[in-house]
């Protein structure tokens, strides 16, 4: 029978993929290749190019972001090693084949950032496991469409529910996760490895289990690229409305859906939110706006400080308003930033500022700068911190 | 202020793209524009190619599939513009880049089945404009976790719930929705467009609000590719356990789960099941399986036939098991398959069969093979039939 089977599969195969063959064909070669050492090998068949190159942000032989020529064999398959083994990370990579940039199409597994696709790879599941998908139970993820009256449209959201949230009548605490400039409701679920990171560490008891909301930091936009009713749109980087208060204004209507609509415990001592970059800068001036609402805050690499006129009082009075904020309860103020970070020394004002009011917080300086390696080590320190 | 604004916004992407500028760069050209009659043009900036072509599922000259040789300008800009307006659709594409197929650089809209990937785009929204996303209320989608004991592993699904849904406590009638060989629990949300799909015509009033359940129909998987425990696989096309008797003894639970954990109808006249291709082998064999359990039945370019010695009996006694299932009670048994199936031949037999046992079916005829451009079509007149 198992012959039969077989038959069967590749007549349907066959027939499935005869009527557009040529769109619907898998790469001839594998990449990436990871090797038990963790070193690793990307292969790209491609005889009529002339030169074939990789970018990609693991080291190379110098320790630097990789961008190397590959080699080519006889058959017209190029290929590169990584010259040492590679760190469990979730990396990120291109190839250029004649200098156009273009995805890697051995590999199905891509992100978006902004306008870029680019396709990933994970070692050892990344960092100590917390990137991967273990056997083990799993949270829910939806994406969740509410009103926002205070923007005048409908907005997406990403709520993640723990495991067991289904299964009982209990009431959970809030996270709210918010990006950076360029992404959107799926970036921290996608780049961030933040469902993998929830799971691991529910199921080993290192976090609380908790509900997560991940909204759209971009207060113009219904939803991420492909998402809204602007249609399948290019991606565009200089979007208005993203740090001049909108965001800030709209954001009780976030929570007031959230708390409506899940079991939540609607206190400060059981919400907190984070962000990154952006979010980091909405993290902070949202927290402040609203004294006695979240009881811990974190800022990973945050733009600190006003860019923009805002639309009302949103960043006026910062010292006046950081007081009322700790004055109101703080449980947890965690600041971190990579020591290339380019916003390091807005966040050392931040610090400064924080000392001078005598307001206390956690600092945490790490290597390396605004990436989102960084992020997402930012979130697995911070989430065990949480409601506790 | 807007002078600020953007000079911030400028030094904010300048500065967080530094770092990996090679990696994170937008395309130089915007690909694909969608002009005001129709037509599409593609643009790849490729001056060291010698020859770049586009292949695509949207008409060429001759009404076939497109695959045509793009022309080069002075600045190294290949170009390529259908020599007819698009009939509203949604149309897949890649480019070849010296003979290498790669996605287009500038369009970040892409989607996998099986191990390819490819670009999307949308023409007029689609379809009587069913596959965009308009301004109107939407539902959830998520995607949820099941223990599966007859299967020994967690298994991921994906859950549509209908606007409102959050809003009531009124129960709603289910649809369970298969996908074919070489898909998973995301492929209706994808390729189907089936989110949207749903979203108009429950605004329009054609389709009863609904939980759409959308199950993983690979019995040896626990998720979509990236999404189990096997970590970031290239995904397979010869799986073990796709048509021989596990998902189908295994879907028991899947109902069970779904009543459990949703309100829902949960008796026969409320509760459908279709599928695509494999997916309709499935409901077929499944509403078969389990007489009295599904109203509504719809194959899709349904794989009839059994392929394979099966674990248990679910394959034996065809018409006593049709006869069974119609005897206890079938609303609408749905047949639909384009003249150009490849699978036409086995929906004629399986219409003569039924035809002989004089049990009632409503047949649907389109033009065209086995294709999602086909399975969009079948759902969006499947859906308005269901639940009257």
């Amino acid at each position: 029978m198992r012959q039969i089977f077989f038959a069967t599969l590749a007549t349907l195969a066959a027939l499935a993929t005869s009527a557009q063959q040529a769109l619907w064909q898998s790469a001839p070669v594998t990449s990436p290749v990871i090797h038990g050492d963790n070193t690793v090998t990307f292969n790209v068949k491609a005889p009529d190019a002339t030169i074939v190159e990789i970018v990609g942000d693991f080291p190379d032989a110098d320790g630097k972001s990789t961008v190397a020529t590959m080699s080519r064999d006889s058959l017209g398959v190029w290929s590169y090693t990584t010259p040492t083994p590679l760190t469990p990370e979730l990396y990120c990579y291109n190839l250029r084949v004649n200098g156009l940039k273009v995805n890697d199409p051995a590999n199905v597994h891509l992100l978006r950032d902004g306008s870029t696709v680019v396709n990933i790879f994970l070692i050892e599941d990344g960092r100590d496991g917390l990137y991967g998908v273990a056997d083990m139970p799993h949270g829910s993820v939806s994406k969740v469409w509410h009103d926002s009256p205070e923007l005048g449209i409908r907005r997406r959201m990403t709520v993640y529910t723990p495991p067991g949230y289904a299964d009982t009548t209990s009431s959970f605490p809030v996270l709210y996760l918010l990006h950076g400039m360029g992404g959107d409701e799926n970036a921290w679920e996608e780049h961030g490895r933040a469902t993998q990171i929830f799971d691991n560490l529910i199921a080993r008891g290192a976090m609380r289990p908790m509900v997560v909301v991940m909204p759209n930091g971009n207060a113009a936009l219904e939803a991420a690229p492909g998402q809204g009713s602007d249609g399948l749109t290019v991606p565009r980087f200089d979007l208005p409305k993203t740090m001049e208060g909108s965001f800030e204004a709209a954001f009780p209507e976030i929570v007031d859906y959230v708390d409506s609509h899940y079991r939540t415990v609607a206190q400060a001592d059981s919400r907190a939110i984070a962000g990154l970059s952006m979010g980091g800068f909405h993290a902070m001036h949202i927290s402040k706006a609203y004294p006695g609402t979240f009881g811990y805050v974190g800022l990973f690499s945050a733009a600190v400080d006003p860019r923009n006129k805002p639309t009302w009082d949103v960043y006026d009075d910062i010292d006046a308003r950081l007081k009322r904020q700790f004055d109101d309860g703080v449980q947890l103020y965690w600041i971190a930033i990579g020591s290339d970070d380019f916003l390091y020394k807005e966040n050392e004002a931040l610090r400064s500022r924080l000392d001078s009011l005598a307001l206390p917080y956690t600092y945490r300086e790490s290597s390396g700068g605004h990436s989102w390696q960084n992020w997402r080590i930012y979130l697995s320190e911070f989430l065990p911190l949480l409601f506790k």
